[in-house]
């Protein structure tokens, strides 16, 4: 059995480390590249400042299969992702003319016109060898250079990027996940029991997760969530299995995740 | 002028990674750390692995002013922080015994009375030499240990924690901010006028952020948000003059964030 590829994502914006915006793309991503056989294995916010960003990303792409990159490849002065990956592989950064082609095409044909002015060419400069990732939703384009797949920062585009690029990767086992939860049911009341149901499947990835909000029937309350996770279906659904019995010793267990707070 | 203080989150948990939740602490605590003068500079979402945490731990503390940490701090096994906190200072990691105390107190006046078992001694249990952090949302503490703060990953436990561990953090300047918006305005027209006035306030981070949704009146579309941030209130009031100057040669631009979404 080969191990699965890995990836980290690099969520690049001061916007997010000063409360402005919420990241949004983190949770889709994870999710999508889980389905992929990827596992995201590390997630860093980063600030718009060209060295953080080099150094980043020279780390992590020698650490995992993929690297993830959001934020940043806008026309504005703070959108220097792109030319921050051309430093930290050592090419030039320069105007990438299939897509200069393409994007004028898309701006002469705006009523009324686009001008494709030095801001916008920006968006058509990419480190010498790497791949556009093409899109539905823009034509400035995304790219991969090497194993460092660099995506817009707003989640419209992000998506339609990441679904461009997903085809192109090689996956591996996809991550299997069952979930059982019981209302009432406290942490500290299954921690032996669920360290037990670990120790017989120490190749998976056994979660617990307590959640407090109001149930159904309008009684304030809380319960346990168990998460089992992993490559190997047969042991994912022994673990739930055990996981549910293990609750059922406490309270009433349903399958799958709690209501939404 | 001295610089201000900075700050590094860890958020530790493989649910995080897997897309399971999605992580409701980040934006909180850059908006506190934002008014205190605590900048956070950067943040990582790391999985439930010993040698990872430790790892990154140590590498951040000696990086930034202030690590926070949220998440795995529990009773149950995949609930690890604590213990490799100490592993990372290379103390021993054993009963706070005033915190036993705290916590026996109130399980014994719970009705029915909890058991102190093993699973929740675990939460008494912290690195030698660390400062619980006792919160009015369970007696179950978060810790201080030197420049890196343990908390909860419950939001309500970590804000909790955060308010009571403020009061003892040195400050610095705090983040003044001011922001504009306009709508039917791009990026791509607006992005020189926007970097010469960053030249002229080479302190500030002067951010600009496309948004898309339908506007109050119905119609669809988007516009640019212009946020400039920075300790000089002066100069952030100058700099949002400049931008709330070249929004308006081009849209009808208003103060303040866009409408949410």
């Amino acid at each position: 059995m080969t191990a699965n590829p890995t990836a980290c994502l690099l969520i690049i914006g001061n916007e997010v480390l000063s409360g402005r915006t919420r990241d949004a793309n983190l949770q889709f991503l994870a999710t999508r590249l889980g389905e992929l056989g990827i596992p995201l294995r590390e997630a860093r916010v980063i600030p718009d400042v060209p060295e953080t960003i080099i150094s980043t990303v020279n780390e992590c792409r020698a650490q995992f299969t993929h690297v993830f990159t959001t934020g940043g490849i806008g026309p504005t002065h703070d959108d220097i992702t792109s030319e921050c990956i051309a430093r930290a592989f050592g090419v030039p950064w320069e105007v990438h003319e299939e897509t200069r082609v393409v994007m004028a095409a898309d701006y002469a044909r705006r009523d009324p016109p686009v001008e494709f002015n030095a801001a916008r060419l920006r968006m058509a400069t990419l480190p010498k060898g790497a791949q556009p990732i093409r899109c539905t939703e823009t034509t400035a384009p995304g790219f991969s250079m090497e194993n460092v797949h660099v995506m817009a920062g707003v989640p419209r585009i992000m998506r339609s990027m990441f679904e461009a690029l997903a085809p192109t990767l090689e996956g591996g086992r996809p991550i299997h996940s069952r979930t059982v939860h019981a209302n009432y049911v406290y942490e500290g009341q299954i921690a032996e029991g669920l360290a037990a149901i670990q120790a017989r499947f120490p190749a998976l990835d056994l979660g617990s997760y307590p959640y407090y909000r109001n149930h159904p029937d309008g009684r304030p309350g809380g319960g346990v969530a168990l998460v089992a996770k992993g490559t190997e279906l047969a042991d994912v659904e022994a673990a739930a299995k055990a996981a549910f019995a293990l609750l059922a010793g406490f309270g009433t267990v349903v399958p799958g995740e709690p209501p939404p707070e």
